[in-house]
């Protein structure tokens, strides 16, 4: 029996990893940080005397789809597979042959030989975009060669179907942590009639097996996204949003029949994009995302339900094999889940949780009790500190229900002052979550993120490999980072929502990113009623924020389709003939008042210029604009070069929304000056409380909600609750 | 009678202004500088006295379609016409009124309503592309202003047919030079009957009354570049090779005729870009420009045939009027014309002169003798010398024939210091043209310049407003300036050359230029055949050059199309998720042996990188490829990211050339070490010449046609010659 620890105030809402021979410390650990759950990992097991401990649930990771290879070794014929795509070869003859799988690793993809490939597989002219006649092509299946008749100078590729006889996460586990004497697991596919069987038959047994088990953590159901390895058994393309494993000849069939066409293997393989999140969606792929979806959560419910007669919850790890769950599609709540786990690393991946419509969301927090970080001589504190102070501000405008580390729980043990750090994080955590979770927070604004995606990728623009830098998504994910902790209600909405009649709880649209990508919206902007809508909503009054290429599309005059309401365009070259006069920065602008240092627009976007005289620039330099505001009717616009995640961006963009939003007079209500300060409040319990985002301390001015000023000084890393 | 000045070697081939009440002066001038010709200027006049004096040639320049505003002013119906667009307005209700003339400046542009508005302009709906029908505009014509029946929340432009009535080049001098009492020159359409017979009786008058005439200066013949003013009277739109003045509905008709089609008035507005040398440009554009260029050829032979018929030369300015004129065009050959005369700012220019066809070039050199560098304090002798390591260096290619200068003779002559310095360098163009007239010179390649304009365009690439900076043109026409004076053949070739088969003489092909620009090419690169024959070209030995966004067009999974041969492509996001491995610079480069500062690619190109093991990256940094080298077959490839004009990008081109034409090992024939010295050789004559083109002294080893080196020092800017 687990007591509460005296010192503390509260306990629950935490949970634990633990393992085996680790007993009286993990007794230990749960009473001084207030645990009341405790959970296995991939390569961890919990001994059975840690399991079914009173007060204190257990949650065992379970996988559906890997981890039983006895089974799977049974059906070869139904091990998942991918449809993969050779290097574009050049032909410099008549005849060109092509090692279609050669830059693949063997021990991860084996060419499916079991349907046809004349049938099943595509030789492309990449040259021309046409497809080659299954007879102008033969296969060497011994050596994985596909020999093309070829038109000399032109490139091609061969797309073929693989099987994947090694689960890519479990890979990535294996090699990382040097596993020994592990068998490879392999992923196997429930579109296929034994593996559909047997996921709700293992299931029953494995839950029949683990009485203690109370939660049982899907990791996760039946499709992994595209994580597919090199020559060299390194990453060789990475995609948290990739379907490219999801697909097989069953699938394909059944698709026919339920839409009416067939679909291509490029359908998939996209020239090699494989759909990437940051490709414009074709009708295909995303008639191919809303079937697997279907399928999955008809699927998943079924293993859910059978938790559920078994009385244990169910709930879903946000990863690895998530393909057919995305969380905010139509689909997800038919699932019935009783509750969604993932892995916080800022207020972006926070908000991607707490958002679900679920009973319960969990935040696994960093950073995980692995040797890298825990070592002789490190203080984990610092990575925890960092990642609490950003998850922190998401958390105050929606929690998770609980939180939770990874990792070997005997690691963290030998760091006291870091088990100090994360006992005060449980306690702040349940603190705040005591007081919030009655109430919504406080909001001065409705933004909605206006991409190609929409709902569908809430809180999931720009991120390629979930939590990895990228140079072309670094400078737009900020925005997601200020917002996802701004006193602001935010929406994802797509080019069909403009069309549908914006909702008018909308206060300001922004639209960000690079030209042609879904996230700037490509061809969308060359429909009328796209760019009308749009006009005529901020002409009306409402406020449009565009950051780095909005609207970009070029046609009839403009790069920048909406560089009216902008008040800006981007030069590519064919208006060099035009003189540029209006080059003159404001000598200040209300959106930047409090900044504390230089301006940082990331990744920029070069030769963006002034259209018109009335046109505000806020920044100007190397002869293009980086920074401006527009008005357009009863609306305005603010544009910025690129903005990456600062406190001092994150207020930049805070007074940009209740600019363009003619909000300015409320602006300094639940305010403080200094932007290391943000404040949070809750009018349904009459609460507001001020957090510090830096890590020094910070004396500021703070407003109320009536915009009364008094002076507030908050420790690094400080929270001070306030009535009113 | 002017006398050889004693002490200087050599007379002849230079031109010098002059003016009135400067008898005497003029005539030391003309001694002391070896001048044998002597010329007026727009707002000054030769007095009589100095015309005729014996060995020294009088020019006169002679405006046929301006100057005459007698005879204008009484066919105001044949003044010169333009289309012109409004600003884009947008609609905010069903009925738009757009003042189409309100940001154009009155004195220079009238609308032309004596044809039918309805038959001859054009409202168009920018926001879907299409024609308004006619019947849904009117036209208040005592406001200039049409109200349109429009679509809210479309945008809509105006594009009017407008009268020219004062010539923008007279009026930016008029403004420039705040003349008084002038009468504003009204230029008038040869296309027109009564201005073509005038053109001719004109000329034919003022040639009777100028007996003392050598030489007719045409400035120039009938239609001026595009040079449009604001409504502040500020240029507006400046673009060397705009016809937009060029257009009438005589044109039009005529044009139909010839072509069998109609032209649009957007073929000339074009969405506001008005064809700019930056557009690929369209089929109807072409044939515009052939047609005008083909009825401006005829019309100017008749005019200088007039000259020659009264015993005088014609030579033609390059600039102003000379629209329909394009020196490399189909037609220019057939004027007959004794000469071009033209601004000399750079090597480009001088080679945009020197390599015309035609029987005497002449370069007018920096700087103008006018107030704004001939100042008291100021030493006019600094842009002087700048100017002329520039020049000299292509000189030393492609001589001109002729040089002169330009402005007030009588203020250059308070400067004896610069008098003293253009002394020097009138000897020494005499004594390079002595020298190199009689043989071709050294050629250690033969290079093709490859985009949507070719041969037509000549020396011209990536030029807006002739001499002037442009932040998206500098760093492409360094590699025209590097080239200009490099021991290299330029060819300059279309996309047809490419399809019709390459000039087998061709060593090496560049294609330079930002996406889509007519530089880089845009959609011809969507041709398989342009693409499969660049291909052919390099794998079988050939050399490609790629600058900035070679081949960029987005399609079958590539952006740079040529990605094969580059080892190279550009990520614009759709690929983020495929990894990168290939970062390592190598360690050394044959191209980069020579460098003395750091690397400089102007405005740089995001994003490029390897897409292969094989590429050598030169240069890679900010998590991008900004140069580096490939195989391809038996040829090679060499990317960089941008080439702004430096002696050292001079010598990075030219190591580069030598690098994929794979004549590594005649790179040190005729070759100095410090890149700031160059060799130009004449294997005919049997001599070559080391020029210093730095301002300081350099000590170097240098390389003769055997390789065989010796040390050399040169003062700065000097020149030495030897034999062998």
């Amino acid at each position: 029996m687990i007591k509460d620890n005296k010192e503390k105030k509260t306990r629950g809402r935490l949970t634990l990893p633990s393992e085996e021979n680790f007993y009286d410390e993990t007794i230990e650990m749960l009473e001084r940080l207030g645990a009341d759950a405790i959970r296995d990992s991939d390569g961890t097991h919990l001994p059975d005397d840690l399991k079914g401990l009173e007060g204190v649930d257990t949650y065992t990771a379970y996988f559906p789809a890997r981890g039983h290879n006895e089974f799977a070794k049974e059906v070869p014929f139904e091990w998942s597979r991918y449809y993969l795509m050779s290097s574009f070869v050049t032909a410099t003859s008549e005849q060109t042959s092509i090692a279609f799988s050669e830059d693949y690793y063997p021990e991860q993809i084996q060419a499916d030989y079991d349907y046809d490939p004349k049938e099943w597989w595509e030789v492309i002219d990449r040259t021309t975009g046409e497809v080659v006649a299954p007879s102008d092509w033969e296969i060497d299946k011994e050596n994985d060669v596909v020999t093309i008749k070829s038109v000399p100078f032109h490139e091609y590729s061969v797309t073929f179907l693989a099987y994947g006889v090694w689960d890519p996460v479990h890979m990535y586990n294996y090699i990382t942590n040097d596993w020994k004497n592990v068998d490879k697991d392999i992923p196997y596919d429930v579109r296929y009639p034994k593996s559909s069987e047997y996921v709700e038959r293992g299931l029953e047994e494995f839950l029949k097996e683990n009485p203690k088990t109370d939660v049982v953590r899907f990791t996760t159901f039946f499709y992994q996204f595209s994580l597919i390895f090199n020559k060299h058994g390194l990453e060789k393309h990475v995609d948290w949003f990739g379907y490219t494993n999801s697909i097989s000849p069953e699938a394909m069939i059944a698709f026919e029949k339920e839409y009416g066409y067939k679909l291509r293997p490029e359908d998939i393989v996209d020239q090699g994009y494989y759909n990437s999140t940051f490709r414009v969606p074709s009708k295909e792929f995303l008639d191919y995302i809303d079937f697997q979806s279907r399928f999955v959560a008809q699927k998943a419910k079924k293993l859910v339900d059978l938790c559920h007669k078994y009385g244990k919850k169910a709930i879903m790890f946000l990863g690895d094999h998530w393909i057919g769950t995305e969380p905010y599609g139509k689909y997800f709540k038919e699932i019935g889940l009783d509750g969604v786990v993932g892995s916080v690393g800022d207020g972006v991946t926070l908000r991607l949780i707490s958002d679900i419509d679920v009973p319960m969301t969990e935040g696994r927090f960093l950073p995980y009790f692995f040797p890298d970080t825990f070592y002789e001589g490190n203080d984990p504190s610092i990575e925890a500190k960092d990642n609490w102070v950003k998850a922190r501000r998401a958390l105050l405008r929606k929690p998770l229900d609980r939180i939770g580390y990874g990792g070997y729980l005997s690691l963290a043990y030998k760091f006291p002052d870091f088990i100090d750090y994360i006992t005060e994080v449980a306690d702040e955590f349940r603190d705040i979550y005591g007081k919030i979770s009655a109430g919504k927070p406080h909001t001065s604004a409705t933004v909605a993120i206006l991409n190609s995606w929409g709902k569908m990728r809430t809180w999931a623009p720009y991120i390629v490999a979930h939590g990895k830098w990228y140079k072309l998504s670094y400078s737009y994910i900020g925005i997601m980072e200020a917002l996802s902790g701004m006193d602001v209600d935010v929406k994802f909405i797509n080019f069909d929502d403009v069309k549908n009649g914006l909702d008018p709880s909308i206060d300001v649209i922004i639209n960000a990113g690079d030209a042609y990508t879904s996230f700037s919206g490509g061809e969308a902007f060359s429909d009328p009623e796209v760019l009308s809508n749009i006009r005529k909503f901020v002409y009306e009054g409402g406020g449009f924020i565009g950051i780095g290429e909005p609207s970009a599309y070029q046609a009839n005059g403009r790069f920048f389709q909406l560089a009216d309401v902008l008040g800006l365009d981007k030069e590519i070259g064919y208006s060099q003939s035009n003189n540029k006069y209006h080059t003159t920065q404001e000598e200040s602008h209300f959106i930047t008042e409090d900044l504390i240092e230089d301006l940082d627009f990331g990744e920029m976007t070069p030769n963006v210029y002034s259209i018109s005289e009335d046109t505000k620039i806020i920044e100007f330099s190397n002869h293009e604009v980086h920074m401006a505001t527009n008005d357009y009717g009863k609306g305005r616009s603010f544009y910025m070069a690129g903005l990456p995640y600062s406190t001092q961006n994150t207020r930049i963009l805070k007074r940009a929304i209740s600019y363009v939003a003619h909000k300015e007079d409320d602006l300094k209500k639940y305010y403080a000056d200094d932007l290391r300060l943000e404040v949070a409040a809750y009018p349904e319990i009459g609460k507001y409380c001020v957090i510090n985002n830096s890590l020094e301390e910070v004396s500021s001015l703070v407003y109320d909600k009536d915009g009364k000023a008094s002076k507030v000084s908050l420790p690094g890393g400080g929270i001070i609750w306030f009535e009113g």
